[in-house]
């Protein structure tokens, strides 16, 4: 494929059949072109993508779209040529346990029959303890490979499986962490990944369970680990922070962490109001919901994401989207653990901003993510086209923006826009697909979201690269023989 | 593909590699053998199927399934030989509108800040207004094509589009009609066609609007269609009746039409209850909700399937589980047009009978309509595996035995069970995909239903007849290029 290195401190790639810096700065094209990068220049820029439809902050435009070295998109060239199709920007996939992957569908199966989200958990930590950083890296690499292949070009990997099934630190205590970046940057997805913080098993600040101790750290064992892996940042990925929850954080931490942080402008995670028993919890231990004891203890600003937040007051509808910080949402996932419907026409009219995880991936698809985040607000409310506007009357518009525009705040990446110095980061649309038969421009998110359940995805480029082909990750054999023989072995363990 | 012929009113294939009857008769072997039906032994058996783990009323049993040409499975024959996966019988798809099929991802744009079912109904209008039976087929073979490659082997076809855009017959009365028979012929999925009988724009028996013409008939009018439709019957082919609504019917014309049909034993089919609005209409006008109304109206009893039955009082759940009658519920519709949740467990408490469809084919998906059916039930109860029992445990049997039994009688075929004399219909799912590795028995349905969205049905068998491979179906490019034109076509006229 070429010849690799860095140069400047940027890294290269010399592409065999890399185009002039005549053709990529046609004079009298409408081009944009970055030259704010020192070094950008030197560099050998990548193939340019064939002519596509992209869809761009303007609207539609038919171009070329060149990637530089570190994956961003350096400039984009308009082109009549006739184009191979409809292009969009990936879609952030925000909120990931890559090792749940390997239990979907195994606990649709009644233990009890007040079975719900606390009884899920049993399993799944049960699941947890038979991990290692190995049997994570078949299973992560699997994921990773299906979520580009749905269409998901970025990864918030929220990661607190750290440490031995009995609770000691590995030899080296990132390796479960690096058992996820390598997972991703060979499978080609760009990643942010997000140690997690747990050290308490309740509100009450009680230690943790025995099959919880895998998960824990001191708050400067945490900082450690935090700071070595902020170290091996690069342009496909990011290290943020993130809280398990208030459950599982000492009320003294939260300000003691944001201060070790400082100023930083690093992501943030939190899983928050999930579930009815949490919110209760967090009222009688604390004196205040746990959206509000947030919002009043921490400052809360755009570098935070906020999962889940699903049993919301008004206040706190209104606190969350004044505060400027991201709302995670994960349909698929909360339908399958019955949390709770979101308030999302509230949330939208108060401003607010959200974008999709698929967190356990018993789905990963951000189509069904999308569709059936509607779908809900459309049987509660026995009403259509529940986040459309007069302004923006196109449903899967507005749901594809807040995705896109929210990933990116929740990734702390610049991604989600076909713009120059965002990620390069595309999925081109099938052309053949019945369900884009006669579309017209307008149409084309709408059908994407609401015309069956057929994967309309064909290429995926991240960072400039093409990664899926036909709907298939390139590798895609080679990882999927890895994880069944993982998965074999794993669920034959007692 | 061999010769085929009708022999002593059975209808034949001679397959070039057909097995001899000592294969099919190995003595000694654990085989149930047909001996019901004059003529099979004179008849070349189809080839059998490849050893397969198939889901039997027993359990699982590794299996080759042998069909007789009439597409009913004549004999089962245990095997020792390696399996090549997984087989489930096919799933009846109960519900069906197939021209709403090219409609889909047209309807998600605002028109009005109170969109609803309504405002929806309008858009139908204006495109079933531009259909002719070509259109209508080519629209239909790639419906029924993906509803093959889905895990959908038959489709009770709610068929209401009968005449010309001006109201006015076509020359032969059954014109649209034979077109969707044309096309479940030629795909190759076993068809019940359901005739609607449509006479009044509303409850209070106003005439037709215009737009609504094409729909209508006299009793005598339609009484003659449905009988000409039923010479056509076949072993692929069964024709039951269909009332659109109860707003559609006048009130004297239900026993009207029951009579004319007299004892006969053929499926009924009528839209009920979709909509609060309707409820609330027919209360006012005919003094009792519409189920209500109809139980205490009409003879229902098992051949009666009642769509959508949305909107329920305690009453009614029992009502309809006592009758026999059986709820065709189509989830992604539903979801899609903001009709609300159905009272699933009080009505699976009661002993009620449910069947899935997909109506108007935003998806076209068993899983997509199952998962959700449940996940809907999560999200309002605030629980999990709610269709789970202490008896039957696996959420996703349940709802697959649902599916299966509730679609025979839905359909009024004997489908739904991998049984002799029951129909040679069944899905083999791929072996080598992830969301399997390492699956046990217990776990196939589960996995099935609740392990992400790659579509994992390998081969498609109808009547004994490979029409699926790979997730394909074996005409798949002949049919999604007419399509794509007829689309093309239609959505350019004004």
């Amino acid at each position: 494929m070429g010849s690799e290195g860095v140069q400047d401190g940027v890294s290269w790639r010399l592409c065999p059949s890399a185009v002039s810096a005549n053709e990529t700065h046609a004079p009298g094209s409408d081009v944009a072109v970055r030259t704010d990068r020192i070094g950008w220049s030197i560099m050998a820029p990548m193939n340019p993508s064939p002519a596509l439809r992209f869809l761009t902050p303007a609207g539609w435009r038919d171009l070329h779209c060149h990637a530089d070295a570190n994956g961003h998109i350096a400039s984009l060239q308009t082109t009549t040529e006739p184009v191979a199709g409809y292009a969009l920007p990936g879609i952030p996939n925000t909120h990931s346990h890559a090792f749940q992957r390997a239990m979907a569908g195994l606990a649709e199966h009644q233990t009890d029959p007040a079975d719900s989200f606390w009884t899920w958990r049993e399993l799944m930590y049960r699941f947890a303890g038979k991990l290692d950083p190995d049997s994570q890296y078949a299973i992560a690499s699997q994921l990773y490979a299906e979520m580009l292949e749905a269409g998901y070009t970025s990864v918030c990997e929220f990661h607190y499986l750290h440490h031995q099934p009995d609770g000691r630190p590995y030899d080296d205590p990132a390796a479960m962490s690096q058992s996820l970046i390598a997972a991703a940057s060979d499978v080609g997805i760009r990643m942010t990944l997000l140690p997690v913080l747990y050290m308490t098993a309740s509100f009450d600040g009680r230690e943790l369970e025995p099959r919880q101790r895998r998960f824990g750290h001191t708050l400067d064992a945490y900082l450690a680990l935090l700071q070595n892996l902020r170290r091996k940042e690069n342009p496909m990925l990011r290290v943020g922070a993130a809280l398990h929850s208030l459950r599982a954080v000492p009320q003294s931490v939260v300000p003691a962490l944001l201060d070790a942080m400082g100023g930083e402008d690093f992501p943030i995670h939190i899983h928050i109001a999930e579930q009815v028993a949490e919110v209760e919890q967090c009222l009688s231990l604390r004196g205040a919901r746990p959206v509000r004891w947030l919002l009043d203890n921490a400052p809360v600003d755009a570098r935070w994401t906020l999962v889940h937040a699903t049993h919301l007051s008004g206040g706190e509808v209104h606190g969350i989207a004044a505060s400027g910080a991201t709302v995670a949402l994960c349909p698929t996932t909360e339908g399958n653990l019955g949390d709770g419907l979101f308030p999302l026409r509230d949330f939208l009219d108060a401003g607010g901003r959200f974008s999709i995880g698929s967190d356990s991936h018993v789905s990963v698809s951000p189509v069904e993510e999308l569709r059936w985040l509607e779908y809900g607000q459309r049987l509660h409310a026995r009403r259509r086209n529940i986040v459309a506007t007069s302004r923006q009357p196109s449903t899967a518009t507005v749901l594809l923006e807040q995705a896109w525009k929210g990933g990116a705040a929740s990734a702390g990446t610049a991604s989600g826009a076909i713009a120059v110095d965002h990620a390069a980061d595309w999925i081109s649309l099938d052309p053949t697909a019945p369900a884009l038969a006669g579309v017209r421009d307008e149409d084309v998110l709408d059908r994407f979201l609401f015309a069956g359940n057929r994967p309309l995805v064909d290429q995926v480029h991240v960072a400039g690269t093409c990664r899926v082909e036909g709907g298939r990750h390139r590798q895609h054999d080679t990882i999927a023989h890895r994880y069944r023989n993982t998965l074999q072995h794993l669920l034959s363990k007692t």
